[in-house]
């Protein structure tokens, strides 16, 4: 099946089915029945049972899935064998976070590089990674063919850093300004916009 | 209508078109066409008929809607005319950039503390807000009645602290560690796994 037939949620809950696999890995279970590995993602089972399918056909009745064949599958059906560079415009006090955060890392994402219009400002001595002006910022991606990128600059220049961002390469772009960007169709964005989510969770308090 | 019967992305998809309309007032912009609010908030003009029949009727043919009107309804809507006071556990990297994110304050949300197994470790002395103990936080919520809370702890305790926080009268969670939480049915639980996000651009990158 054609990744652009597979629905966008589906591939954030591979990711998850992924992550109780690796967890039964560790704690040397073999078999896992569907209820048990979608109790633990959080799903209904006919959910998991549809998300596995568009990828093949997996479980013995009755006895369930092979928990190391089905989180080899989903590895490569993720295609986190390979190792992925990473870039990151706009290292505010988001931004230096971001770069301080260990979890990309762990995940096998590599910050290799971040972008501001005031690269030398004073920041974090734990943030390792280099921090250039942001008018390098094509020439790097060109050069280091990095395809994924953070974005955590303020919303009213967020636009124009994407566009930055397309012209060298990127297709992949992880949104942190709270704003809608404009993208060439190839490129993908996912919007992580942390007031909305606030917001979100307020509209069901009583 | 209820409020479990509007689809949850319905509601984030209206503090989108909320901020849109925000954006329209501050230029003096008085009316403005589905297709033109949906095109800034990046969905479907059908997508943000149906968003916004769940409130009302809004919007005169050929005339398109009151911004003013509009934005007026839907912030009642969302409830934010309340102010909403919010705590977070686990002040580590993340956590220490939450408190220092000034997204959340412009949007009406005041972190009022923090919690961590370690109140006295050294931190950014930018951050003013006070870092108790985590013993004290059930005791903090009740006092307080705070019922939003943000949770950045390692996923190896996320679940620990997650009860204790429902214990205290938390009934919605932001959920930044990487796993899956079990809470009673009337706690809402909104998840930003950064890991994850980055995992599900990078399946979509050739």
């Amino acid at each position: 099946m054609a990744k652009d037939e597979i629905p966008r949620r589906a591939i954030y809950r591979v990711s998850i089915y992924q992550r109780c696999l690796q967890r039964l890995k560790e704690n040397e279970v073999d078999t896992v029945s569907s209820q048990a590995l979608a109790k633990a993602a959080g799903v209904k089972p006919t959910q998991l049972r549809k998300d596995l399918a568009y990828f093949g056909q997996f479980g013995t009745r009755g006895l369930g899935y092979d928990v190391a064949n089905l989180s080899e599958v989903l590895t490569e059906v993720l295609g986190r064998t390979r190792f992925q560079p990473v870039i990151i415009a706009g290292i505010g006090n988001l931004g230096s976070a971001l770069l301080r955060y260990g979890g990309f890392q762990r995940e096998g994402f590599e910050i290799v590089a971040g972008f501001d219009v005031e690269p030398n400002r004073v920041r974090d001595p734990d943030i390792k990674t280099p921090v250039y002006h942001e008018d390098k910022m094509v020439a790097f991606i060109r050069k280091h063919q990095v395809k994924m990128a953070i974005l955590s600059v303020p919303a009213s220049c967020a636009q124009g850093v994407a566009n930055d961002m397309v012209t060298g390469g990127i297709q992949a772009i992880l949104n942190f300004s709270p704003t809608v960007l404009e993208v060439p169709e190839k490129v993908i964005v996912n919007g992580v916009d942390l007031a909305l989510e606030l917001e979100n969770l307020s509209y069901f308090i009583r």
